[in-house]
């Protein structure tokens, strides 16, 4: 991608909302353009980010022993839907509307409503059983306050997996092999470490859920991270134990994190108003017990963001980064322009991805700060300097010092990043 | 993919809505499942078909001379933004709520509204055009009478371009170029033979707008088709010309057909309203030129059935197919089905996608006709009868003779189809 055509330009002044650092940077290095509170445009390198986010939880839920299946189902939603569980009136971010013939709809801002009497129409017999179907969709929520940037927002794209069981011990199991799921993704985001499982409230079905919530001073939640079997509890938990309820020990450090998935054991919540059975082996009907796992895709952008930028920008990391290569070349010189040119059209070819910064109309200093703001995992710079060396100069952008790379070896390098 | 664990079932009722066949079938196989009027879930096998139109599209709209960049805006809209273009109470399908705080809102039915002001951070000069950005974003269309299945809905996928000029001609080369760049992913959709370029009108900023009409008997169109050079004219166009406006003959076929795309001329039409400028070579400063390219994802798949059946069900061109191989072992003999395990994890290795219809509760004819009904291109029946060949036979779903095929040579032929 040549910089000087991209649909974004980064902007030096501060975003007016307080909070979210993630806000800031993501708006200043022209990922995300805000249209009114709590509603974002993702611009050409947001889209990138959240598709990269997309395949890495897709390929997660298809290829594991979650074995979802992909499907999407709309936000227009009946009323009768939502007044079967007795949410019509009592879910309190409901979007309501009228469409057509004075019909009154909720826009979903998630899809119990609408997967459990699909389901009916799939599962009949206890052989039907496991099954697991997720989507990417848009959640509407109409909160009251929208804040922290992307982190809390009206209208997102979120992952929603929604498991079916014969037996509460078929979803334990499910449940267990998720959480290992789900550890994977964040690992994979780059925030493993810090994104630690959170027991919460288990409703009416279970003891537990799980929150998975990374540490960040730009965190809604506070929660306790056990000191010696690394599990966290949230505030509500806390409350209740004072030692940890996986390992018994009660050494726990308190932390201000993000929530950035959470899965849950609905049991028969939705299954029974809708009236979703199965057949079992000896004729006998009985409820489909059921589980949900959510991820938030905007969410995750933002706080993989506030967990990597330092006071420069973003520093993504190489799964997630719009670009590996911000390929910046300086000054006029004609042979330093036909290398560069060589070199993006060679990572081109070699399937490399990578930003060329090919504007003259910006100063060098301005050109670097840009690239620091945008944060790709690399910066390859080429002069009349570095040309002298045969050379590029690569520099990481989570270190301060630079090499020279012989261009006759840059791409097979890139190509093993 | 294993049919016994498909998050889908086949019926044989045919489906009430009268109309479209696209829609019958759809329903009837699993691959969509209506939620309300004109509102619908995409299981599974049509989530597949779905994401590989979307893949045609971006493939035309980055890798073309279209050079689009991919963004996503949002559904939820401003009310003050429609108020600019004076089309808050004049866009009759406007669906509209109220946000937090009393907000009024509009979902988005197109995103001219969003982009023009948009596009107003990113173009300050005429070195910033032209620009090109689309996204596959949901629209929201409050139709008085969904209809036709899902050829009409009152929420779809759409895949909308934007592009943005400094001149009226660099705009028109722009557009004749899109037209190509459309043709050449409806010849990609396998209906490129049956679908016309239509001129329709242009509004107020150019003669002409132009359609993309496939033939069908399910269309509500009515197209006149030029017999000597094949463009289309829709019908408010052949009541002011007795000619064809492109070559001037008079002999036209009358049609009915579906509309699967439309490309317009903005012009300044948005970039009036929202003050979108650049400044010219001469520092002077002008309005933007803009035009916009549709396609509606699910109109186009249901266009594709329409084009594509039989009275036993789908016929999938090769490209959109959810799956290449219906797999299908006959009998509980234990080699078949040994063998048939075997190729379906063949096939899962060498990336032939392969759906097996491992089920043994169902008769044959029951299991040949719904992999009739689902259409997958090619149908491999595992029997005693063809092991006794050391071969499976394998059945064009578009044919009605089947071919023995020695298995070593199996899996080579079906990486090369």
């Amino acid at each position: 991608m040549l910089q000087s055509k991209l649909f974004s330009k980064t902007t030096k002044e501060k975003s007016s909302e307080t909070g979210a650092v993630s806000h800031d940077l993501l708006v200043r290095a022209g990922y995300i353009d805000q249209l009114m509170a709590g509603v974002y445009t993702f611009l050409p390198l947001g889209t990138r980010v959240m598709q990269k986010i997309e395949n890495i939880i897709r390929d997660n839920m298809v290829n594991s022993s979650m074995q979802g299946q992909e499907i999407v189902m709309p936000s227009l939603t009946p009323k009768e839907n939502w007044q079967t569980t007795n949410r019509w009136d009592s879910f309190d971010v409901l979007f309501k509307l009228k469409g057509a013939g004075d019909k009154d709809v909720a826009l979903a801002p998630t899809h119990e409503e609408v997967i459990s009497p699909l389901a009916k129409k799939v599962i009949y017999s206890y052989k039907d059983l496991p099954l697991a179907a997720f989507q990417f969709q848009t959640k509407f929520r109409n909160e009251l306050r929208a804040k922290s940037g992307i982190l809390r927002t009206r209208e997102f794209l979120m992952k929603d997996l929604y498991s079916f069981h014969a037996t509460q011990e078929d979803l334990d199991k499910y449940y267990e092999k998720a959480i290992k799921v789900y550890q994977n993704i964040f690992k994979q985001f780059g925030i493993g470490k810090i994104t630690y499982r959170t027991l919460a409230s288990g409703g009416s079905f279970s003891k537990y859920s799980d929150e998975f919530q990374m540490i960040t001073d730009a965190g809604e939640d506070i929660i306790y991270v056990c000191q010696k079997c690394k599990v966290a509890i949230n505030k509500e938990i806390k409350e209740e134990n004072i030692k940890c309820p996986e390992c018994g020990d009660s050494d726990f450090q308190e932390k201000k994190a993000v929530e950035v998935g959470n899965i849950f054991k609905l049991g028969t919540k939705f299954s029974e108003p809708f009236g979703l059975k199965y057949k079992d082996r000896d004729g006998s009907e009985k409820f489909v017990i059921m589980g949900c796992y959510g991820i938030g895709l905007g969410r995750a952008l933002g706080a993989v963001v506030e967990a990597n930028h330092d006071e420069k920008g973003i520093i993504w990391p190489k799964n997630l980064a719009p670009f590996l290569v911000h390929l910046i070349a300086i000054g006029d010189n004609k042979k330093v322009k036909a290398t560069a040119d060589k070199i993006y059209q060679d990572c081109k070819a070699q399937g490399i991805e990578v930003l060329y910064d090919d504007r003259q109309d910006k100063s060098v200093g301005e050109r670097f700060a840009e690239a620091d703001l945008l944060g790709m995992p690399l910066r390859a710079v080429v002069s009349e300097k570095t040309l002298a060396q045969n050379s590029v100069e690569v520099k990481e952008r989570s270190k301060t010092s630079a090499k020279m790379i012989k261009i006759k070896d840059l791409i097979k390098i890139l190509k093993n990043v």
